[in-house]
């Protein structure tokens, strides 16, 4: 490795550090030019590392997406198709619940440019889609419901909970309300 | 009315009216200093009107939550309980997905103050108890689920699709699969 490379690499993992610490107090509203400041570089290096709000946050959720991709893998086999939907989507919301920044690093934004892909959500939408097919052929979940609608549903949960003084449990009874559906029988 | 009274009631107009713009073009971020300068007022003078936040976002959306409760008035004796609750939940998805601003009007913000009620959603609950709970007692309703509880589903669903291109109609299509349930069979 070249010193200058060295150098790049110390220079990211202070960035994304600082970054970690920033989103966790301040949510998706981080500034940019705040962790610059903090972690002593120039805004250009951030944004040669970061060009957007939204691939900052996907680097600083990287782990917990790759946790939750590997608990969805751990779930592929498991004997009952619906209770490991239903784990995961637990998992999903504790998640999304606990990290301030998270649920908008899982929203979609497919308005800006149409081949952007959100990389956090399709980087889950690939580990559960196979959790999703199998409990859809056990005939345990509704006909149509997409991973991108599930990570929705828990996303907004997530926001609409925010605020709540115990914002775990709170996500958790509508999580189960959405299960069960508010009003099942048409 | 005094000419004192009549001036404070001018301005509390002229506020409003720049506060309806404002939450309009940046949402529930609508900064209190930028409408007391484009108002022409004192910071202070705003504060006076709208203590916080909340408060001015409660007023700014004041004609849509009255709107909201007189549909409710009118579903209440409607021959279907289930359609009438739902038919409600359609109006408040189209207004929470078309208002900027409206979800965080409507969320609960239980932490800072037990005595303080979100008015808006208070007003809501009000107005859309009869209608739940009419649906309850026709059995087309999921137990304990309560008028909060929607609001606050409705709320997560209007932010999750704030940047989809076409946030109605995805809005809609989560609605839908919230009252069905994602999987409705344990």
């Amino acid at each position: 490795m070249t010193a200058q490379r060295a150098d790049a690499r110390r220079n990211y993992a202070r960035i994304l550090a600082v970054a970690e610490e920033e989103v966790a107090a301040h949510g998706a509203d981080a500034s940019l030019e705040q962790i610059a400041r903090t972690a002593g570089v120039g805004s250009a290096t951030v944004r040669r590392h970061f060009p957007n709000r939204r691939a900052l946050l996907e680097a600083v959720f990287s782990e917990r997406i790759q946790a939750l991709c590997t608990r969805a893998e751990g779930l592929a086999d498991a004997d009952d198709p619906r209770a490991a939907l239903l784990d995961w989507l637990n998992a999903l919301t504790a998640y999304a619940t606990s990290a301030r920044g998270m649920a908008d690093a899982l929203l979609q934004d497919r308005t800006a440019d149409e081949d952007h892909v959100n990389a956090c959500s399709a980087r889950l939408s690939g580990a559960v889609d196979p959790l999703l097919h199998r409990a859809a052929r056990a005939g345990a979940v509704t006909s149509d419901v997409t991973t991108v609608d599930l990570i929705s549903l828990v996303t907004g949960i997530a926001l609409a909970t925010e605020r709540h003084p115990d914002p775990a449990a709170e996500a958790n009874r509508l999580l189960a309300l959405t299960v069960r559906g508010v009003s099942p029988q048409g």
